[in-house]
């Protein structure tokens, strides 16, 4: 299996930087567009669990935007010639704590979408 | 692109309870059979973050086992002939906190492995 073919990295790259600075602009259809379209897609956030992109839809509508951040480490791995995940961590602002964020992401027909996303805060064990 | 296919499905699915009883047994050996062994191999636990099959070894060399925990819902899908993501909520034992891990797994030649994992509880968004 190849890993990392250059050109669907810098895909991937791409795609993940424009999820980005969607989510920092609470710009809710480019989010969307990004996110496979199914009921299988799903989104653990930091505080929430959604199963469909209803769900995430739903979550989005009424959440107001993302606290803002920073990245840090960003680990980004192409699996064959569909497939990638990306690894992220990030801070946001007036918060010490490290944020996580793994995406998994598939090349369908119309692009590079996210079929599971998990975001959380590093913490205690308990 | 195949979604879900019958004998793909029961293939990842026995994958994932083999983990799971892994984990809850410390059979340390077992999980470090379903993780690929590769740099690229990354987890994110509650407390950590760790990059590559050789952290996480180191991980759970010193860990001591995991905490004690049941399943909640599970949600598992296939894509295609090589790529399942396999997402779940749990529940520790003493913890009143929802527990969430996500899993994106690749079929290899050796078998499905776990190329990316991401553990946290759910917490207040602060």
């Amino acid at each position: 299996m190849t890993i990392d073919d250059p050109i669907l990295l810098a895909e991937i790259t791409a795609a993940f930087a424009e999820y980005e600075r969607a989510l920092m602009a609470d710009d809710v259809p480019a989010m969307d567009a990004l996110f496979h379209h199914a009921p299988t897609t799903n989104r653990y956030g930091v505080g929430e669990v959604l199963y469909g992109i209803e769900e995430i839809r739903e979550f989005r509508k009424g959440r107001g935007g993302s606290p803002q951040r920073k990245l840090g480490k960003v680990a980004i791995t192409v699996y064959g010639d569909s497939f990638a995940t990306a690894d992220a961590e990030f801070f946001r602002e007036n918060s010490d704590r490290r944020g996580r964020q793994t995406q998994s992401w598939i090349k369908f027909a119309d692009g590079w979408k996210v079929v599971s996303a998990h975001v959380s805060l590093e913490g205690n064990t308990h």
